[in-house]
């Protein structure tokens, strides 16, 4: 009987192409790389199950992945140093525990939790040690707006307008809604953090609602009058997608 | 009358065989992607003088470097948005102001100040996030003994024994004696930090300061033991010379 293995991973996505594989390719990918150390482990081809894809360029510090292994010689938690001991640096196994055989990382997360990173730059520079995990702004926005913005989000939200116009899964017609949880701006040390955490995200939404929130609160505009343009679907409405430096998939929830 | 520019850089240091230009090679050095820019700038090749040599995957907070320019047709501080928009993410133009024609980035420096940052991880692990800028300590050292090691070196000291092999300087029959302003270590947030701060540095002489003080506090050795070994000027007793990943120059004073 395999048995289930549960990962968490962290990682610094600046010099990946995003978490999932692209066969054929020579892209590197968060997958490929754990797959590979997985392979070398089993000495046979291995599938890893994430929560989720994330962009390319976005960071992890909680993702969380499955996979089924017929090792039976080591006990669950010693399979996070052994592919460490097969990981480049900027990926890391944080926690490894078999759980149950039914669990899916991608159909059993209840929830993900996305954090961006923000810091304060008059000039749009930042020092080249907080670049890869902040994102510039040239101004100090109004928490109190982005706040009553965020909570236009509670429950269930038809996200259209946080769509990125190539998503497929909206292109296909499925329901744009999503159940958000918490939605909310806050200062930490000397950063802005935005935390938002829903059942379930479209592409690119987290960057799009980051940019749309900080673009609308710029131009002073009333979260009643947000709220209607959020309610339009209209996709030209939203504000920039933000790069993907500062963004990280925080933690998914089972 | 070529005008004489100081810049303050700072850069991380992973992706780069260390600040010196290395001629004929492909080499990503520091010097060698600013005096591309430079050279972009002027139109013909402008040598650019440091504060000294880092060595590979050493980051800088606080790097100096002073070039020449007949550019007349801009402010000195504007030096530092248009090499900027010239530079890869990983180096930045913190400052840019005119000086005396006869400043010397190197000749004229007072003190530099290196500063090295540890995190505790008991199985030598860091997030991908942590793991440029810091390097992995097992175990809580004991900082009442570290500081009384770095009081040892204060004044002018014999630094023989924390010279690297190759370091053709001590070579050549150069003095070895450096002298040495400050050296302790502190707590910063959840970080072991080690500051020294001399008039100037033998070649990976921090790494191996730090190392040594980090090897002999381990085994118990106490400062007057230590000190003798120091006196001994024998190189094999140091410690290992550490990694560099966590090691920042900082600060060059003038």
């Amino acid at each position: 009987m395999n048995r289930n293995i549960k990962l968490i991973v962290a990682y610094d996505g600046t010099d990946f192409c995003g978490w999932q594989r692209q066969d054929g390719e020579k892209t590197r990918t968060v997958q490929g790389v754990i797959e590979n150390a997985l392979e070398k482990m089993h000495g046979k081809q291995i599938n890893l199950t994430g929560s989720g894809r994330t962009d390319s360029g976005v960071h992890a510090e909680g993702q969380a992945a499955n996979f089924y292994t017929d090792i039976d010689t080591i006990p669950a938690d010693r399979f996070s140093p052994a592919l460490n001991s097969l990981l480049p640096h900027d990926v890391r196994i944080l926690d490894a525990c078999e759980v149950d055989s039914d669990f899916h990382a991608r159909f059993s997360a209840k929830a993900r939790v996305y954090r961006y990173q923000f810091l304060h730059s008059p000039n749009g520079n930042l020092l080249p040690t907080e670049m890869r995990y902040n994102l510039p702004l040239n101004r100090y926005p109004r928490l109190d707006t982005l706040n009553a913005y965020g909570r236009l989000l509670f429950g269930e939200t038809d996200c259209t307008i946080f769509a990125s116009a190539s998503d497929s899964s909206i292109m296909a017609g499925k329901s744009p809604n999503r159940y958000i949880y918490r939605s909310y701006f806050y200062i930490e040390k000397d950063r802005l953090i935005f935390e938002i955490c829903a059942n379930a995200f479209l592409r690119n939404m987290v960057r799009s609602v980051a940019g749309t929130f900080l673009h609308y609160e710029e131009s002073g505009t009333s979260p009643q009058k947000l709220a209607e343009i959020i309610a339009s679907s209209e996709r030209s409405l939203a504000g920039p997608t933000l790069p993907p430096q500062g963004l990280f998939l925080w933690k998914v929830e089972y």
